[in-house]
């Protein structure tokens, strides 16, 4: 087996570099969806995270790493918008300079929570070149450092976090499992099971129209793709250079789910969590509900990745 | 003062009995929405609770409490929901047959709830009259006991427990502000404070399309008065005979919002606490809100009633 590129003691000091800044969010459940899925399920509730999803983790991680020169010249980053509410939040705390380059097509939601936080935003075309290619020109321009959204060793250390709580938090889990858009908290989750666990399985949950990951980990070639399509919006984005990898090491399986299986499975926990949540983070739930065999009986964690909704964009109050 | 006809004891008792049977729910706070309305708001999450609402707690408290005879005639209630799912789960938990009557009108996932449960339902007329008459008659046929959803001091002992809660949990509470429709949450809120705390005053938020209870409160005559108009479905019904003379006593004033205020407020509490709340839960807040010298740097406790939302009526997405 390969060395992994991130340790355990990167991961417990991560951890201890975050804390403070962080919520330890709670786990739920629910009868009425253990009884509906035939497994036991627990809900890690990344939507109460600060910023509203799991990405104040790794944001919160790379600014305690950054150097005083780094914090002088400002943080910058591209995001479909809860990589860059989280890093304007956790910039805006440490007094750096922040600026967002969001997809013109972002929920306003977003927008509004990036500007509320103080960070300068640009505006570009919905692709990953375009996001690329702006960060790239802003860079040039003004020398901010770049804080990628999930590639980067430092943002799957703080990812990682979240899934070394579930394991404090419930150490009998026999499978955790996380949506999969650029590979952060997937790879962060593997890792934490690797380090920290005995026997939790980890999967990922991807979109059926968007199913990079599962394609690249069954065929083993790396294959990255953006995909508009799916209403699931924060895993558009392809899979990572530096987490695909690491998803191959750690991960069990990537599973994917349709359009409908994803907008059934979010009202679901909406309607009996009693809590808000993105299209994203029903895609576990969705996989399991799509594969009742598999996952009869056992003890399944699901990361719910973050709670910044446009409530006037909801899919299943505008059929 | 007159005798107040809950004691301590009463409620210490009833907490007891119900205590394996309903969550303690926790309190949420938001730094933006202290910044919104200049105060320190915790928010207790009813919405949580067994069966969607605090209504579990008077529910759970009455079974406990039925002879041998009456629970082999089963139980009857009459209510728009949340009382009637309540009832509806506790009967089931205690192997007792339960008869729902139920507005006409009621939200869809309500009545589906009641049914999930196990109970049979009675659909009538949505008014208070209607209600009574159809409870009257089946109770003839079958001689099931009566479970009144507000107006008895069972019930509202139950309902008690949430404020004492409260108090257990942050003593340190200036205010603690219910929404008030047939009263039973208030009431017992009220009761909690006067019995548990030093210094927590209570307060009741109802809608202005339904301030009977405002109304009784400040003329000091008694004038229950079913309100359809407002978007606040949990509140419609009147103030209770028994209820209002506690209110009178316990707390120190109710307030109203209107429908825009309350429809702002329920926005607020979905877009930042990320939790489902049904539009009768907006009250406190909405209150707080439009109320802001009156509330200026308290630390407030805002129940929030119940999270059984039709997701397909929600009032801000079909503007």
């Amino acid at each position: 087996m390969k060395t992994l590129p991130i340790s355990r003691s990167d991961i417990l000091a991560a951890h201890q570099r975050i804390q403070s800044h962080i919520h330890r969010t709670p786990l739920l459940t629910s009868e009425i969806l253990d009884d509906l899925s035939g497994a036991r399920l627990h809900f890690k509730c990344e939507n109460f995270q600060k910023a509203g999803a799991f990405k104040a983790r790794g944001a919160f991680h790379v600014m305690s790493l950054l150097t005083a020169k780094q914090r002088s010249r400002g943080v910058i980053t591209h995001s479909s918008g809860n990589h860059g509410q989280a890093l304007a939040k956790a910039a805006g705390i440490a007094g750096v300079d922040a600026t967002i380059v969001m997809p013109s097509n972002s929920p306003q939601v977003k927008i509004a929570a990036v500007k509320h936080y103080g960070a300068n935003i640009i505006l570009c075309e919905p692709t990953q070149e375009a996001r690329e290619e702006t960060c790239a020109i802003e860079m040039a321009r003004t020398g901010a450092h770049l804080v990628p959204p999930y590639d980067d060793y430092r943002i799957i250390s703080g990812q990682a976090t979240c899934a070394k709580e579930v394991i404090e938090d419930q150490p009998d889990m026999d499978v955790l499992i996380a949506p999969v858009g650029g590979g952060g908290l997937l790879a962060g989750s593997g890792l934490a099971a690797h380090w920290f666990s005995d026997s939790m399985q980890v999967i990922g949950a991807e979109p059926v129209l968007a199913d990079d990951t599962a394609r690249s980990f069954r065929s083993g070639i790396y294959s990255p793709r953006y995909s508009r399509e799916t209403v699931a919006d924060g895993v558009r984005v392809g899979v990572g250079k530096l987490t695909f990898p690491i998803i191959q090491q750690c991960c069990t399986d990537v599973l994917t789910a349709t359009e409908d299986q994803i907008v059934h499975a979010m009202q679901l926990i909406w309607e009996r969590l009693k809590i808000i949540v993105e299209t994203s983070c029903a895609l576990p739930l969705a996989v399991v509900l799509a594969n009742p065999d598999r996952f009869k009986d056992k003890r399944i964690a699901l990361i719910l990745t973050g709670g910044n909704v446009d409530l006037t964009l909801l899919p299943f109050t505008m059929t």
